[in-house]
C-alpha cells in the first residue's frame, strides 16, 4: 500500500537501519546489554509506537529542546491542512505538539500495525497521553526524522488530563515494566509460596486505564448472529447458571520478553520471567451462556467468539479479541466472576472477566461487557495487528505481514526458575543450591517432567512436583511448582541452572532463542537458564 | 520386586555397564556410529528382548557353538522342575533350546517390561520366533551370564513354523528395517513426490504377523460398559453409517530414532526419517458406533475407549491400545475401510482400521476387531509398558518405573528433510540447493512456519509450503511438505541444512537431544540436520 521507493522514505530507512546496525555493534558479543541498552517504545499494543532504542553512549541524541530549535527552519501548517492528509491520502501527515510529520513511509515498519493510522491527519497527542513509553528523546528523534512542518500554535493540543489518575492502588511488591498503563510483573522470590498467586501479587497487563465499573451498573450482552442479543446483570449471571471453579494460569505473551532480547534485540515492554500467575476462577460457564442466548454452539457457521472489554482507547473502540468455538464451548472456558474467591479486583477485569484456560492471557477478556458469535476473527487491532509471533526470517525494518502469521491462543510449553535469582554466590561448602520455579503448557496439556541441569545439558535431574489436586494430566490449566537440590558442580566459579519442562503431547523447549527469535519478542519459552557464582 | 542386590545380580549388571562403558567409549565423538554399532535387538514390543549391542571390533564375543560347549558344565533339569520357577516364583526360570536360566535380576532391566515373566517357568523359543532380533551373537552372550543349567533333550521345544509365512508381498521400495515382524521406511526420495502416500510405498510398522482375514468374515463388536455388545460385518458398517474422509499422518513413536542414537546410545528400531507417511482414509465416526451401541459419550464414567487388534501374540493376547473419550468422540476419529479409496490393504490393517488423526501411530490400531468403552486406560502392553519416554535422567540400567510417565498421545511437532540425502556432494558454482521434506504436529495443530537455516541457526530462510485444501490451521491432520532453494555459504568445505517447524499452539522444536534423549529413544524431534559437501 505505501511503497519505499520515495527518496524520503529511502533517506528515513537508510537513517534506521545505521541506527540499527550501530546498535548491534555496541552490543554484539557483551551480556550486558542492559548497561548500554533497552527498549523503551513499542508496547505491544503500542499506538504510534516507534521502534527505538536508548543507548547511554549515543553521541547524537538530541533533547527536546534542541529539536525545537532546529524545527524553526520548517514551514508552518493549520489543522485543516493537516486534515487534508488523512488515512485515505497518498501521504499520510499526523502531529505531535507543535510538529507536523508525514509518517508514510514508516508505516509499514510500524511495530502496532496500521493502527497508526488512527492518528492520520490528526494529533498524536491523546494516544500518546495513553501510551506514554512513546515519550522518550529517541521516539522524538525518530520522529523528528520524519518532519516535514510546524503547526499552527492555535491548533496545538492542550495538555491531556491524565487518563491513568483513576487507576486502583497496587501492592508495593509488584515489579513495574511501565506506569501507565500498568504492567507489573508477581515478584519472583514469592512464586513458590503460593501454588494460587494471591490477587494483589497477581501479575498485571494493562492495555489502557482501567475501568470504574459499578458492578449494580454492569451489563453483560451477548449477541448472535441474527442480531437478537441478550443482556445480564452480574446478580442475573451469578444467580442464573450454574457456578464452576477452576485453577488457571495466566501468561502474557511477552512473558520472558527481556531474555529473548539478550539472544537479540527484540521490541516491546522488558518483561523478565513473571507476567505469569495462577489463580482459581469462578463463574459460568460459556456455553451455558451461548445456550440461553439460543446460540447452537455446534452451528456450522459460528468459527469464532469475541469477546469486547469496557476499556476504551481514545478513539473509542473497546479492547476486544476472539478464541475459536471448540475452545469456546468447552468444558474449562467461564466468565468469571470471582478472583481466588473474591470479587475480581479491578486491576484483574471487575466484574467480569472471561477465563480462557490453555490460551494466552490477551484472549482473556477483563472487564467484559458483550460478547459476540462470528464467522471470523475478531477484527480487533490485538487479534488482527498483534500478538502474533513472526518467523526468525523477518527482521526489523521489513513490512510487515500479519497475515502470515496466526493469532496467538494456546500457549506452548514454558518453565522459568524463580529462586535463586540471577548471579547470586553460593559457598561451595553448601554443596547444594535449593531452586524453585514454575513450569505450564497450553491447550490443558499437563505438565509431565521438569529437569534440571548444571553442565549445560549433558546430565539431567528430576524436580519435585506441585500440581493442582483438582486436575489431572490431560485437563491441566493450573501452573505445575517445581523444587530441586542440586549440585554445586566441581572446579568451576560459575555455572548456570538449567530447567526445561515437558508436556502431555511430548512437547519441549528449544535450548536457546536462536530458533524462534521474532522481532516482537513474543512467546519467548528456550530453555531458562540462571547464572549461579561459586565462593571457594 | 526383584531386587538387585544378589552376588549374581550384581554381576550381570557389572558386565552390562561394563560394555556399556566400552561402547561409549568406542563411539565418543565419531559421527560414524554406524560403521562400529548398532542396536539389533529390543524391538519397541519385544518379548524378552534382551539389550544387547553388536559391536564389530567386540573381542570378547562368542558363537552359539562356543557357549554351548561351555554349558555342559551345568546341571541337568526337566520341564517339571523348569514349572517350579514361574511367575510367582522368588527366583524367575525360564529356557532357550537346551538352556535353563535365571532371569530373576534381569527382569527389571528389561526394555520390554515385565512382559518377560510371560515365559516365566517356560520356554522362550515360541516368543523368539515371532521376534527374530534376539538371536543374535549378543542377546545370546548376555542370556548365557543367566544360565543356571541345561534342559532335559526330551523337553527342548521343536522349531516353530515361521508365523511370517503369510505375510503379504511388499514394494520393493520399502526400506527394511527388520523382516519379522515386518517394519519398513517410506523411501524418502519419493516423500515430496506424492502428498498422499502411495499405499505400498506407506510405512510398515508391525508387532506381530500380519493376520490374513477374509473381508466378509470380519466382525466388529463394541462393548459397553454394561456388558452389552453389539457387532457389525464390514458391509454392515458401511451401509449403515454416514461416511468420512480424513487426511491424517502416522508416525511411528520412534521415527528418528537412529538420529537420537548418534547423540546417545538408545533401544528400538533403528527408524531413520521416514517411519511416518499421510493418507486419505475414509470410514465411519467412532462416535456414532458408540451411539448405536448406546454408549453416552458425555457419560463421565468413560474415561477411555480401548481398540483390539486380530493380531496376536503367542500367548493369545491380541494387540491392544487406548485413547482418551475426549479424543474418541472428536470428529475427526474414524473407524477407516478405505485407505486412499481403496479396500486396506493388508500390512495396514484391512479390513477395519481405527485412524486417530493426530495421535501416535501405535494406538491407530489395525486388524480392528473389537471396541470397549471403560474407566481406565487399556492393560495391554503396549499401552503400560511400551510407547512412553522416560526423562534424559532415567539411564540403560536403571529400574523403569513405567507408570512415572503417559502414555504417548499426541505427538508433538516434528519435521525432516528428505532431499539431499545426508553427505551428497554439491558443485559450488550450483549456487544453491533444493531441500524438500515434511512437517507435522499432534492434535489437529497445523505447521505455521517451517524454517532452513545454513548456518547452524544464526539465520534462517522460509520455506515454500504444502498443505491439505480440505483443512485448516486449527484442524490439520495431514503433513506439511516444504520446500526450498538455499545458497551454498561461502568458505565452507561442509556444512549443515537445518530444518523445523512451528505448529499451531507455536509449540517449536529442541535443537538437539540433549534435553528430550529416553533410552527407548522415543519421539525424536530435535532440529533436522543434513550434513553436505562442497566441491568448489
Amino acid at each position: 500500500m505505501f511503497g519505499r521507493t520515495t527518496t524520503r522514505g529511502f533517506k528515513q530507512n537508510h537513517f534506521y537501519r545505521r541506527f540499527h546496525a550501530r546498535y548491534q555493534e555496541e552490543s554484539r558479543g557483551k551480556h550486558n546489554y542492559y548497561k548500554y541498552a533497552y527498549i523503551a517504545g513499542a508496547s505491544t499494543a503500542g499506538l504510534l509506537s516507534f521502534q527505538t532504542i536508548k543507548t547511554v553512549k549515543l553521541d547524537h541524541a538530541k533533547t527536546d529542546e534542541k529539536l525545537l530549535n532546529d524545527s524553526k527552519k520548517f514551514p508552518l501548517y493549520n489543522q485543516d491542512e493537516v486534515k487534508k492528509h488523512g488515512k485515505s491520502a497518498e501521504r499520510i501527515w499526523v502531529t505531535y505538539k507543535d510538529g507536523v510529520y508525514d509518517v508514510t513511509d514508516f508505516i509499514s515498519m510500524h511495530p502496532g500495525g496500521d493502527k497508526i493510522l488512527l492518528a492520520a491527519g490528526a494529533a498524536v497527542d491523546p494516544f500518546w497521553a495513553l501510551y506514554s513509553q512513546h515519550k522518550t528523546d529517541e521516539v522524538l528523534e525518530i520522529l523528528e526524522g520524519y518532519r516535514i512542518g510546524r503547526l499552527d500554535v492555535k491548533d496545538v493540543p492542550k495538555a491531556e488530563p491524565d487518563a491513568f489518575s483513576n487507576d486502583p492502588e497496587r501492592h508495593p511488591a509488584l515489579i513495574v515494566r511501565n506506569a501507565k498503563p500498568f504492567n507489573a510483573e508477581s515478584p519472583p522470590s514469592l512464586i513458590g509460596d503460593h501454588f494460587f498467586t494471591p490477587n494483589e501479587l497477581f501479575f498485571v497487563r494493562n492495555h489502557l486505564p482501567v475501568p470504574d465499573i459499578k458492578t449494580e451498573d454492569h451489563r453483560l450482552t451477548i449477541e448472535t448472529r441474527n442480531g437478537k442479543t441478550i443482556d445480564l446483570s452480574v446478580e442475573e449471571l451469578k444467580k442464573g447458571y450454574k457456578s464452576y471453579t477452576i485453577g488457571s494460569v495466566i501468561q502474557c505473551a511477552g512473558n520472558r520478553r527481556a531474555d529473548m532480547h539478550q539472544y537479540k534485540k527484540v521490541q516491546g515492554l522488558m518483561w523478565e520471567g513473571t507476567a505469569i500467575s495462577n489463580a482459581e476462577w469462578t463463574g459460568v460457564r460459556l456455553r451455558d451462556l451461548l445456550k440461553k442466548a439460543g446460540i447452537d454452539v455446534f452451528d456450522e457457521n459460528i468459527k469464532h467468539v469475541h469477546f469486547e472489554g469496557a476499556d476504551i482507547d481514545p478513539t473509542g473502540t473497546p479492547y476486544g479479541a476472539s478464541i475459536p468455538i471448540e475452545k469456546a464451548r468447552g468444558d474449562e472456558v467461564i466468565v468469571a466472576y470471582h478472583m481466588n474467591g473474591v470479587d475480581i479486583p479491578r486491576d484483574h477485569g471487575a466484574p467480569l472477566r472471561v477465563i480462557v484456560p490453555g490460551n494466552v492471557g490477551a484472549r482473556q477478556v477483563k472487564w467484559l461487557r458483550k460478547i459476540i458469535v462470528s464467522e471470523k476473527e475478531s477484527d480487533s487491532h490485538w487479534q488482527q495487528k498483534d500478538y502474533r509471533a513472526f518467523s526468525p526470517a523477518v527482521n526489523h525494518g521489513d513490512e510487515l505481514n500479519w497475515q502470515s502469521v496466526p493469532s496467538i491462543q494456546e500457549y506452548p510449553v514454558q518453565c522459568a526458575i524463580c529462586t535463586p535469582a540471577p548471579n547470586i554466590e553460593v559457598d561451595r561448602d553448601d554443596g547444594t543450591v535449593t531452586i524453585s520455579g514454575y513450569a505450564w503448557s497450553g491447550g490443558g496439556r499437563g505438565i509431565i517432567r521438569i529437569e534440571i541441569s548444571v553442565d549445560e545439558g549433558k546430565t539431567w535431574q528430576s524436580c519435585e512436583l506441585q500440581q493442582d489436586e483438582k486436575q489431572d494430566v490431560e485437563h491441566m490449566y493450573s501452573w505445575t511448582l517445581f523444587t530441586a537440590e542440586v549440585p554445586i558442580p566441581a572446579d568451576v566459579k560459575k555455572f548456570n541452572i538449567i530447567a526445561k519442562a515437558v508436556d502431555r503431547a511430548y512437547n519441549t523447549q528449544p535450548e536457546t532463542a536462536s530458533g524462534i527469535w521474532n522481532i516482537r519478542g513474543l512467546i519467548h519459552n528456550a530453555w531458562h537458564r540462571v547464572p549461579v557464582m561459586v565462593k571457594d
